[in-house]
């Protein structure tokens, strides 16, 4: 029997490169110099090759979708932060109170919280799905985060929750995470996805001091050499040293690519659970739209490995979906522009002289 | 009598401190790490200290108007596109079938059209205010581009057109910009404010090939040299070698800045003008938000003079408002937090330890 990873996977096609090229040569013929929207263009022409049509859907409605979890490395001392904040957070976005919050009413997009791992039973609440694999990584220094039957759940969670918001209508997903401690995961899941050193991917997080960032590179060097994690095999690197949330994500990218629906990516969260949906679906890259360059290092490091160039650079660092929102409207403009510029044909204006004057 | 300039010159006053301060010190207390909004935070701090009170209005809706000139360096080549190409466009404009149209569709925002000094007569039509001061500049490569009263009475048109948007409801202005070989004027402005050379401030604008880039840059140093512009007389540098939409671009930031709502700036052209408003009255600095970083070189240069920090960086060189626009969603994205999400004491959230924990 085929599981709903293998068949997800299976359903990863490669971009069609003919409404990619389609989409390259429209642009030339609209109302601007050619070239003169930047990275828009280039982004345009991703999600046509995407969609296999040109111009692409309007991305609109989006969703976001907040994957929680609690992780077994907050025993190690890496973040200041109680472990129970995730779990008050949880009650945060439910409540609407949260940057996540504002900025998806700002954009117009609904917010999903999704209970993959939270340390705490929660009550049921409208806008949250308990999808809840275990209450918790364990701590990779010690031993395994996930058992890889527990890290295929969790894959399949965000999977389900990709397939449940698109057929609810979402023309684009977007990645949220809570998870007190969820950035020593997504580092160790960094180094080993692409090679870097820990400690060349390893940031502040939420704001750590000093002793506290030695610490934690040391915590996610201690998973990797404990548990020589490899990329040649995702789901075991995964469940060693990743998170719930983490492979939630992963999963759920695997389940928008699926769908040929794009997927922005917020930050260091979603950057580490790419790289195991790039490793199980290398096809699945076409699906992912980095939203902006979180300042933890690792983001930085698994999208230059993924070949992505972040919309937004603003120093942003708090996760929740919050950086992938703020690009939103900058995709949507960039598809716009396929579907409404007139050509210069159609609207009368003169091209540029092939020869300089003067 | 007091001119409208000068009302409005006197008008601008100093960012109100204790508004700024406010908000700085609520960030503090609202359920995030703190500083982890990054550039966002200082946004809303600096449009809190503009309209005097935290948080500051939500910058709902939005107006752009799209100023139109041409100019008399034309005839000296530093560009393929044909003059007529500008009174195209705003016909384009008008149709609602630019890039700029479709970004403002995207963003709620509705688009104006102001003849400032578009060479060829225009038909009145909805969305069109005609204000030509004159038909274009001159060659100021032979004379200066304007008397002092034409670059005054642009000035006024700018402030005029903001004072209309603003008493129609808008509560933050974007500029916007439409004129062949307008680069040009804008590169020898940014070079007369700032002190930097013409081959520094000199760009390619719509794309232009080497010979035209060289000439260009001759073009912006031989207007410099001939008028011996200076700095300390705003008015005379930028009757001397700018354009009409840059004057009127100069006043609609005033104008804006004197009501203390915010303005976005697009590309070069409006950084050429902030310049401009920025030696008329130098609080105007308050209400200004660099929308994006144009490829121009000259915008980066004017942008680092005001001591602005760019917020959307995507490698667009197109004009037309289309990089104001883009940056709209993350500017009310900033506000809106200040506004809407929850303290820790009322969400009932942790705040860290002071103390690293293990």
């Amino acid at each position: 029997m085929t599981s709903l990873l293998d068949h997800t996977i299976a359903a990863v096609v490669p971009a069609d490169a003919g409404a990619a090229q389609a989409a390259r040569e429209l642009h030339t013929r609209l109302t601007k110099p050619p070239g003169s929207l930047g990275e828009l263009e280039d982004l345009s022409v991703r999600l046509a090759g995407l969609a296999g049509s040109c111009p692409p859907p309007l991305p609109t409605p989006g969703a976001v979708a907040v994957f929680a979890g609690d992780h077994g490395v907050h025993a190690c001392g890496v973040t200041p932060w109680p472990q129970e904040v995730t779990a008050q957070m949880v009650a945060n976005f439910l409540a609407g109170g949260a940057v996540v919050n504002a900025f998806a009413r700002q954009a117009g997009v609904g917010v999903t919280v999704v209970d993959v791992g939270v340390g705490s039973e929660l009550e049921p609440a409208d806008g949250l799905l308990i999808r809840k694999v275990r209450a918790g990584t364990r701590d990779f220094t010690v031993e395994p985060a996930l058992t890889r039957d527990e890290a295929v759940a969790a894959l399949q969670v965000g999977i389900e929750v990709a397939g449940v918001l698109i057929d609810g209508g979402a023309a684009i997903l977007l990645t949220g995470d809570m998870g007190i401690a969820n950035t020593t995961p997504a580092a160790a899941l960094v180094a080993a996805f692409t090679g870097a050193d820990p400690a060349a991917v390893t940031g502040r997080g939420t704001g750590v001091d000093d002793d506290t960032y030695t610490r934690k590179v040391s915590v996610v060097r201690a998973g990797l050499d404990r548990h020589r994690v490899s990329a040649a095999d995702p789901i075991g690197a995964l469940a060693a040293v990743g998170g719930l949330e983490h492979a939630a994500i992963a999963g759920y990218i695997l389940g928008a690519a699926a769908r040929r629906v794009p997927v922005v990516l917020d930050g260091v969260i979603a950057a580490s659970a790419a790289l195991v949906a790039a490793a199980l679906a290398p096809d699945a890259v076409a699906a992912m739209v980095a939203g902006h360059r979180s300042v933890e290092p690792g983001a930085t490091v698994a999208l230059a490995h993924l070949g992505l160039t972040p919309l937004v650079d603003l120093g942003l660092r708090l996760g929740e979906g919050t950086g992938a929102l703020l690009a939103l409207p900058i995709v949507a403009s960039a598809v716009r522009v396929l579907h409404e510029v007139a050509t210069f044909d159609s609207a009368g204006v003169s091209e540029k002289s092939g020869i300089s004057e003067k």
